[in-house]
């Protein structure tokens, strides 16, 4: 009889080299899946460690382009922060991280997915809930959530089964990475009082060693989508690593948050989105001046929606899919530059420019230049204020009267 | 037979001299009234050059701690910020400079109030629905809209009524200052493409000069209100005030955005807060840590509509009442300390604490002190993504069939 | 030198007869034009009519199926009810008849577009706004608003210019109608606490003489779309009608609502929408099954402001278009048949079934079917609960301490 | 050694009868305890029965007019009704006696509560959540969920502990009610096709069978509070249960409901709930004569989020106490009599006034009474659509170039 099949994530590190024996201890013959969404991985290296620890099959899959363009250029679009500041880093990778598992699993007949995660953040939730949405007969299995082994004992059974122990184990910190940004947790960072400390950081110099001379750049944007830095084009993904390291030699991008988790605890993390940030201040500034008030004034409500269902593990939703409609719809007006300045851990917009631009100097204009009909204020401010006159009329009478 | 008393919006410059004269001509027994609602004003200077210029009586009000109170607080609790941007500077300030005009109305028996704004910005609409709200029998002048003259024939008429002209005329600015910050406009700034230079700031130093060494302080919060700087208590006022120079000196708080008006353009003003930016973000910080989920993911739709209401003029309605009772109610959990980093135009929060704390280390920890249980996960997820799961089930098979 | 165009939105009534005249009168070669959208006109006669008082030409188009298609059909997906009561009549028909008339315009080279609507009420509003949106070099004339005669006055000005007047001059009412319903305003009805009578009803008949034996239909959807009653296929302008016969006969579809005009103040109309509301009460059943829960949640919310936009005259706004893209991505699954039984002023809805039910009678069902995993709950509720728990926790705690 | 002690949640059915037994046999000493909140229960029979099936303590508490002022009232005032159709029955009820059943556990110094609910309803969240937030040190024992018994195996436990078993077990509902109504599900009701039954209603008569004479009442209402029925006033709890019986007659409050649980799945519900739908149609009609404008349009958002917070078990939480001072700080207006007409399923608002009415007949005439500024339409429309005539002249302009 042929053993059951399990795709599982691969990262190449402990807990998912473990988790290769492991489940070849419960029967299953183990494919692991490893992909690069541009935290920068050696998947030649990883590839075959996998194979070295007893998995039947390795795939590694470089996906940064397909990253770029279909989850980290909506969070852009949409300008999603979960709770107004942390840009979606590793809740943006999770989904199609997923989609690559059942892809595999298709084509491996296999009849099980597993995941790395432990039962108390919030990825477990995403990997399971996108991968029931898009395979509901594939079993998930979280091997590190079932075993609830001690550090100890998890590499007593390393030792064990001779997989390779790292040298540096003492990390305290928990880390993951994409093309979007890098977050942080553990550790000292665990305690909300205490400053995260330098070597927390691994995408952005410090503000204090950032350069004293800014840097200048352009930033091209066509129906939202950013095409060029300072004249030069560049895939999406390259694009943003281009930008992680121009504005990460600035110190752009680091976030301290405590934030709310989707299993009901807060935790504090460290994020460095030196890109990310760059483009979203970037975008947001060319949306001022080519987006009509209506719109401005209501796309943050999509924008919040979507960012708290992207981080409560729901992209694979009809709801993500209606709110994408809206914003991929409002994004043809968003063409032109944007010139930005990165300097001491800022990425000041400068100026912002667009053939779409509703911004009308003739009509802003405090000169003789002016085009805009002072008298038609005194008729809209009358009706503008009528519901509020005539309720001080009524109420204040009411008031008396009382 | 007496003459019809108007209470004049007087700021001591050359629009509010001229209206004096103006309503004078109208037939007007003219009243100024000065605020001074933080930017520093010489109210003495104010109060006897508004009689020299005809008025009858010249009242000035010192009301910065009332507009603290009343009116930067509530701001800092809900964190306004109109289009993300804009922390509600002189929109603030209107409502109380028109409830202080009606105040003098009411004692002087006057049957009107003017104000000295043009017609095509917000404060005409601010000024006029506060009036109106407050006092709907009260007629509303607005001589600067109305008599619509150039700069050269109000500048004739000054000469001619004898009304001092101010020696520098040519700043090409047109600005507003309170204790919650300072907005700019005009001049090269109605070009968006344009960086603001340097002679457009005025409370902020520039990020290339500020000091190479941070200023670190604390600051703590009572229900919501800031009480103290690094244990040194302070009258709200005051601390803003103080905050506004210690911020200010780090280049704190410097704000260009392209906005849109309430009266239909987009415009581009260039803002300073540094007391309230640092402010804000400590608030924001300490919230994170006080305010359990479900309140901190809603409270920001309450803010943005009262961002929007107080932006549009609508401070004296029901809805702001009500608003602020949500607000309000939130606040008793608001206590504890926030260090804040000031440096290089940032305000870096570093560090929170409170002994209302929801952060829960016990709960976070991936240490060996972890009190999560972390099998509550596997029937929490089957039931999150139940819905999904369903969805999924039914469509996909929908889809093979069709 | 030739005459100026305008085309002239043409009822056929006493208003727009004499603004013919009157326009004819300002130097302008008028151009009618009046639109059948479901409100049964005798185009022919009104397209003679509108020659007879002077028009230099005259269209009359039948515009009944582009208006269900493009119109009422996004009010019943999305579901827009304007308070949550109207349901949207006048407001969706003034955007077509707008676009119709810049048709029209463009084709007969004309310069302007006239409308017969008064300074008090919301659809000038939606026309001009409409017109400017569509092409913003045409001048609007708004010939009763700028006359402002009196009744008698403009009578008198028929009279001297030979336009018939209608014999039945002292109709209290004023009434609009079209596919989606009819509305009516004035006369008694501007009383709050008198009860509509009778004769301000035209296309419902009263409760007190609806049959006594109900009738039932059945209503299949399509994506979103209602395609056959009880079997019948309809083009669904006719669909819409046949609705509107049927349920009107048994009363339903009556709404008296005081609202909140845009020009500042309270009105109170009265409503009938018999075919609407039977239809959207049936779409609301079927999406209640085929929507999953988080899109379910949030669809009111695009639903609430595409409601306002509409009223509010911003049907042709880059904000109507994105929050049509999200209601027109959800419809995919709006696929069954709804059961409706209209009886004595209801359209109840009493089964509704879809092959895109997500209801599942195995997961709800507390009979020995039952597939759902009771054992989930418990780790459900204690994750869910935990943030209220914490916060219960500390802040009792602190409540002792204090 | 003493027995630790548990409160029962108990209603006198066979579930809790049989949990009482279940839970001693665990070692509880335990304490029944049963609430009337207006189902008009036998207390003195229910709590006689608890000791006889083995409690060693029961009490029994009318708790009416407690759930008619603290939660009744609130769902009245805010007008919650979940997913549109819900007007929230049980999820009102279940905090009140989560809150008395604690009371008791403090009294007793019981150790634990238990309720009967069963592992897929929302109910168990309710109880589970609300105990853990009024004391998180309680343990919450879930006794029917736990056994996880078919209904043989319970009454053959039954038998074997001599507890009674009642006559008719062959009930196929499920039903839970109070004063704000009734609910019911199971049996045939689990078939959305099937239309319900006249068996599965209990308040309501069928519209067949309802009076050819309608009953014609007048409510007023003090600050949101209804306070008498046709000029009698009663209490809260007697006029809800006085409009229960003359709306019940007449048909009013069917409700049949598909709705989103909590814990993942759909159910079909049925609902009646006479008095209260009379209760909330009559209080949106008197807040649309007395709430301004951008209240009115706002509310509804507050109203949504606290049915889904009550709906989803989290009444004691800081964001409902938020919620409410917003609710409570509008209700200031809301006086007034409104006129409804009881006929055929019908509560039909005929007429409104109010001391407090914005409603102005002055502003709303089309008479020669008219006091509306209809110029000042002209300015309000140019700046109002001034946004959208921009965004087509521009982006027009850019469709012409590209």
């Amino acid at each position: 009889m042929t053993k059951k099949k399990v795709v599982l994530a691969y990262s190449g590190g402990l807990d998912t080299s473990v988790a290769v024996q492991w489940l070849t201890d419960q029967g299953y013959a183990v494919i692991a899946c490893c992909l690069d969404v541009g935290e920068g991985k050696d998947l030649k290296f990883i590839q075959e460690k996998a194979l070295q620890v007893g998995a039947v099959n390795s795939y590694v899959i470089d996906a940064k382009e397909e990253f770029a363009q279909e989850y980290a250029l909506l969070a852009l679009q949409a300008r999603t922060y979960y709770e107004d500041k942390y840009p979606l880093v590793s809740a943006l990778s999770r989904p199609l991280i997923s989609k690559k598992l059942v892809e595999v699993a298709h084509k491996e007949n296999a009849t099980a997915v597993a995941h790395g995660c432990t039962g108390k953040g919030n990825d477990q939730v995403r990997f399971e809930v996108a991968i029931k949405a898009l395979d509901p007969t594939l079993e998930v299995i979280a091997p590190v959530r079932e075993w609830s082994w001690s550090r100890e004992e998890e590499i007593e059974y390393a030792r064990e089964k001779n997989i390779p122990i790292p040298i540096v184990l003492d990390s305290p910190y928990s880390i993951d990475q994409n093309l979007w940004g890098r977050s942080n947790e553990c550790g000292i960072l665990e305690d909300p009082w205490a400053a995260p400390p330098e070597d927390a950081f691994g995408l952005t110099i410090a503000i204090e060693d950032a350069p004293d001379t800014p840097e200048i750049i352009e930033i091209d944007f066509e129906k939202g989508v950013p095409i060029s830095i300072s004249g030069e084009k560049y895939p999406l993904s390259e694009l943003i690593l281009k930008l992680n390291e121009l504005a990460g030699k600035h110190g752009v991008g680091r976030i301290d948050h405590v934030e709310n988790r989707l299993v009901g605890i807060k935790s504090r993390e460290v994020y460095e989105c030196p890109g990310a940030v760059t483009l979203l201040k970037a975008h947001k500034e060319l949306e001022d001046i080519t987006l009509v008030k209506e719109l401005a004034h209501f796309k943050p409500f999509i924008s919040k929606k979507l960012s708290e269902l992207i981080y409560d593990g729901l992209w694979f939703s009809p709801l993500k899919d209606a709110l994408e409609a809206f914003i991929k719809e409002t994004q043809q007006y968003v063409n032109g530059t944007v010139r930005v300045k990165l300097f001491k851990g800022h990425a000041i917009v400068e100026g912002r420019k667009s053939t779409n631009s509703l911004y009308d100097e003739k009509l802003a204009t405090y000169t003789s230049d002016d085009e805009f009909d002072q008298s038609a204020a005194v008729g809209f401010i009358k009706l503008w204020g009528l519901p509020t006159e005539v309720h001080s009329m009524v109420n204040n009478k009411q008031a008396v009267k009382n």
